[in-house]
């Protein structure tokens, strides 16, 4: 028996798809701005991904690519004149940025009304609180492919493998909300492996290639693929080809969570825009 | 064999001595105003024994106790004279509240860097994001409780029954903090026995009496009871007494966590006043 492989990139089209609909309803169309103050190519093609899939949701878009020579208060002072701008409903600022500039400081001075990744402080609390309009997008990503796959995850054992604030600690509080056991493990758990092997749907997101073996899967689990390395010039994920052997769903990469990823963010423009605007939407 | 009982009052006492020696260096007594908008005699005794605690550590401290009359905006009026108020380091707001109040809005009212409970967004998030100087009281208690008997949880399985705001939740963020594998179970939870069976330890927060019984413990676990609840007149824990018999660590219920989570308003506030006051402090 061979897993069924959820196809990120088909479910991401169907979700831009269904928040185009949405936007032309609207009285205007949602503007997203991309704050780049960086000189890495994979953050440029990776904003760029993000601004394609916002067209085509009707996304306004705008990408603010700040020299080099920018410096902390002048990368603030960008943040600050959209935090202000009506006509701004999301900003993203790109990671990783030059490396003389503080992200943490940046992070928290976008307006968290304004903050699409969902990594302001008050942000990150409102999700644990389930107050959340909106969350990081790999997580939520995660979640909505599930979703759309029908799979429901109410008091089945969840196991994250990966804590980081991006991916694995977000995913946790989503799981969380849907009622889910949660076991979060990471570089330094004793018993990683029998986590795994409990776990009726694996989120692996530790960047650490085939790392979830085979015989760590336990037969008609689910799992889902957030790691991605580069090897021998290709890109590779966390969990080992075979897994699809014995898990009844699995993510291919490259074409799973990171299709899913760009398009939760163009969602989160648009959630962005509702909670603002509110009725007047 | 049978556990060792870790006496939460004695090391309360402790904490709250070391908190003592500290403030005795400071240029003034750090200050706590417990705000009591309630008539729940449960709440105003647990004022009290607050209070007691941080006279004793040389904390001042002051109950503003309001009237049923008070309104929305007369309770968070009193908030914002508070938040402004120099000579006051930590605010905490008791609740429940009168039912006519709304307790989120007056909990996000107070200035977070005066929020000794931790239960505002930005500290909510920022403890997920381990950038928070404080904790809430409860589970900080249980890692405070852990340390000084010398129990180290890095790498080993820590599951969580319960998933409130108060306790389970930030209670995951501190123990992954530790670098325990964390495992979050709930009354949802459909393997909560094999979760509990598999912990090196357990933290029961559900509110259910006996919930964990003895063949659910592995031998030589710890067990820390955070649920209390009153059974024919008396404090029950979620912990069954005979756990005891196979634990290596067991709290008290009453005279376990309960006065660890007491103490712990008290450093938080000592806290508090340093951060907030930094090298002047």
């Amino acid at each position: 028996m061979s897993a069924t492989v959820m196809d990120g990139r088909a479910t991401a089209a169907t979700v831009v798809a269904d928040v185009a609909s949405r936007v032309s309803t609207l009285k205007r169309p949602p503007k997203l701005v991309f704050v780049q103050a960086t000189d890495d190519a994979a953050s440029a093609s990776y904003v760029r991904s993000k601004a394609r899939l916002a067209a085509k949701a009707g996304i306004d878009n705008e990408t603010l690519k700040l020299p080099p020579t920018v410096d902390q208060e002048g990368l603030e002072a960008t943040v600050r004149d959209l935090n202000v701008d009506d006509g701004v409903d999301g900003i993203l600022v790109q990671l990783p940025l030059y490396p003389h500039l503080n992200a943490q400081s940046i992070l928290e001075a976008i307006d968290p009304a304004k903050d699409v990744d969902g990594f302001h402080p008050e942000n990150v609390g409102r999700l644990w609180l389930g107050q959340a309009a909106w969350a990081p997008a790999t997580p939520q990503g995660v979640i909505e492919l599930l979703d759309r796959h029908a799979i429901d995850v109410a008091g089945v054992n969840v196991t994250i493998v990966g804590r980081s604030m991006l991916v694995g600690k977000p995913a946790a509080a989503l799981f969380l909300q849907r009622h889910a056991s949660v076991t979060m493990v990471h570089s330094r758990s004793r018993d990683m492996v029998q986590h795994v092997r409990a776990a009726d749907v694996i989120v692996a997101a530790a960047g650490r290639p085939g790392l979830i073996k085979r015989e760590m899967v336990k037969a008609g689990a689910v799992a889902i693929d957030v790691g991605q390395s580069m090897s021998d010039g290709a890109l590779v994920g966390d969990v080992a080809p075979d897994v699809a052997e014995v898990a009844s769903f699995v993510t291919p990469t490259p074409g799973g969570t990171g299709p899913m990823t760009v398009a939760m963010v163009v969602k989160n423009t648009l959630l962005a825009y509702e909670t603002r605007l509110g009725p007047n939407a």
